[in-house]
């Protein structure tokens, strides 16, 4: 087995659609990785639907799971992959199985997704941020949200001097190697930003979404190599989209120079992308009832007007199964050098 | 959604290594089935180790889970693959769904595997085994192991006679419309009842297991139509490959006339024994600490012993894919008639 073909990972699982590892789990398969598989939650189906049956998984359960693994030597992961864990207990005894592995292999490479919440909301224990934050400096990437970025670092991303100081204090304070963010809202004073190689092929038209990936470099401490690409956005929300673009990026990262996460995001962006096209031209394709525009009020009224919504937004990993694989992959849109970044104004 | 492509797994899971739902929906979404899985029991790895950690899912559990899924109109499969249920109270809580969802679609296909124990051992509880007999009705086909059909019949399988009362009182009896016991050690008095047909290419070198169909045809009820096929028995012990046989039989039924699941059962058998040969040809080039023989006493002695033994037995599911795909599958050797198995001696 070689040493990174093997990836232990720990988030959610739901029976029904693809979120956290049903999103994770598959992709890293298809493209030839052993997964272990650690549930942190046993759900019916992701909270989007509105309501949902299952448990979560105690500290207590996680550590008994950890320590049988360890009784019989299978913690032998090369990669690591940890998302979704609710609660500062349980996240502790990850926090603890993780301090583990890397104390035993330095060279594990760990993605560390930090499921806290999005657009300003939390959707976990407040107590978690500090378990986070501590966690951030074994990772060797992680791919927080934009809000995830402003809970970590308690700044307000509002111009791009904020977004300087949020990569800096990543990188300086936290000593996070990597930093990708995969889909910013592309907000006028980011797209003024952006450099022409970024700006250039933009439709005007279309609304987009920007990933960034922030590397540091021992070099230059108080710098980082940024790169950056555009995608469309496709209208309305889709689940598990984050979990997707973070297997990808672990399973496609070859570890090397500053711009070696860039690459693997340039995959893992396309792929994602990709499925997420087939996804929404699928849903497309339904009964009208099944694609009703978001109405909190006419969702309040009829659950199942969510419930149906939701159902026909649900990833089309298996169906796409060829995308995963790159079979007949073409046309990626590599993520670009952002030179300016750090340049003053 | 068509009708057939939504899988409900509900069976064991395991983090490290490929048994129950680890061996099963891999297979089932490689051949283009979105799967459901529930979680009967989180466990860090299977029995054979000897050592595990990890919780049951309780019936509680299991009903919330289902509830949840009912609320959000969730429970659509058109298959359903059932195996290891810990405890009558988990499985009975699993036979009340399976009777809500055969009343709500009688066309449900349920492949259900009877796992309660194995060459003379129960490892279930034995209140389980009338909560099975219960459950043969609603089943479309079973995959018990020769034990198991002792188990649910009760009726000792030494001779051709014996054999036949066993499918007569499950067909009969119990109602079971298809039956398939996939790997049967082949008994001198098995061996001497075989049809030229399946006996005339045996080779008399090596040892070899058996793998029966009978499926019950309502023309003549006493009888049913019966087909085998020998496949060479690989030494030592490999764990989930029922698991990956009845989640294959599963994805490979078609419905049709009397030899559909013979037909389903050919693919089945070749897939799952080309994944043996890989995965015992990869155990064969370990170290030798990594593939001794069983030896009960030293394991004790040693418990790593066993670990390393077992960890080199896990099924090269993710390296193997392509079998699963069926990429450049040929020389299956279907399953033959077995003209006289009902012929009076």
């Amino acid at each position: 087995m070689s040493a990174g073909s093997r990836v232990l990972s720990i988030q959610s699982h739901v029976v029904f659609g693809y979120v956290g590892g049903k999103a994770a789990v598959f992709p890293l398969q298809c493209l030839g990785y052993d997964v272990d598989v650690v549930n942190t939650v046993n759900f019916s189906n992701h909270s989007g639907y509105g309501r949902l049956g299952g448990t979560k998984t105690t500290a207590a359960e996680l550590s008994e799971i950890f320590q049988g693994l360890e009784r019989n030597h299978l913690l032998l992961p090369g990669r690591l992959l940890t998302g979704y864990i609710p609660g500062a207990d349980a996240l502790s005894a990850v926090a603890d199985l993780v301090d583990k592995l890397k104390s035993e292999n330095p060279d594990l490479i760990y993605l560390l997704d930090p499921v806290m919440g999005d657009s300003g909301r939390l959707y976990v224990a407040p107590d978690v941020i500090p378990v986070y934050r501590r966690m951030l400096a074994r990772a060797t990437m992680i791919t927080p949200n934009w809000f995830e970025v402003e809970t970590l670092t308690d700044i307000s991303l509002k111009d791009l001097p904020s977004l300087r100081r949020a990569f800096a204090v990543l990188h300086e304070e936290y000593g996070v190697p990597h930093v990708v963010i995969s889909s910013i809202p592309l907000a006028p004073w980011l797209k003024t930003a952006l450099p022409p190689n970024l700006s250039a092929d933009l439709d005007p038209e279309a609304n987009h979404l920007l990933c960034i990936s922030s590397s540091a470099t021992p070099a230059a401490p108080s710098a980082s190599v940024v790169h950056a690409q555009t995608v469309q956005l496709y209208p309305g929300y889709f689940s598990g989209v984050g979990d997707l673009f973070s297997a990808l990026l672990l399973a496609h990262f070859v570890p090397g120079d500053a711009s070696s996460v860039a690459r693997a995001a340039s995959q893992a962006l396309y792929k994602t992308h990709a499925m997420l096209r087939l996804t929404y031209e699928h849903s497309e394709t339904l009964p009208e009832d099944d694609r009703q525009a978001t109405d909190d009020e006419k969702d309040l009224a009829d659950p199942l007007r969510k419930v149906r919504r939701m159902r026909g937004r649900e990833l089309r990993l298996v169906q796409g199964q060829d995308i995963l694989r790159g079979i007949s992959l073409q046309g990626v849109r590599e993520m670009q050098p952002w030179e300016t970044f750090w340049a003053p104004r």
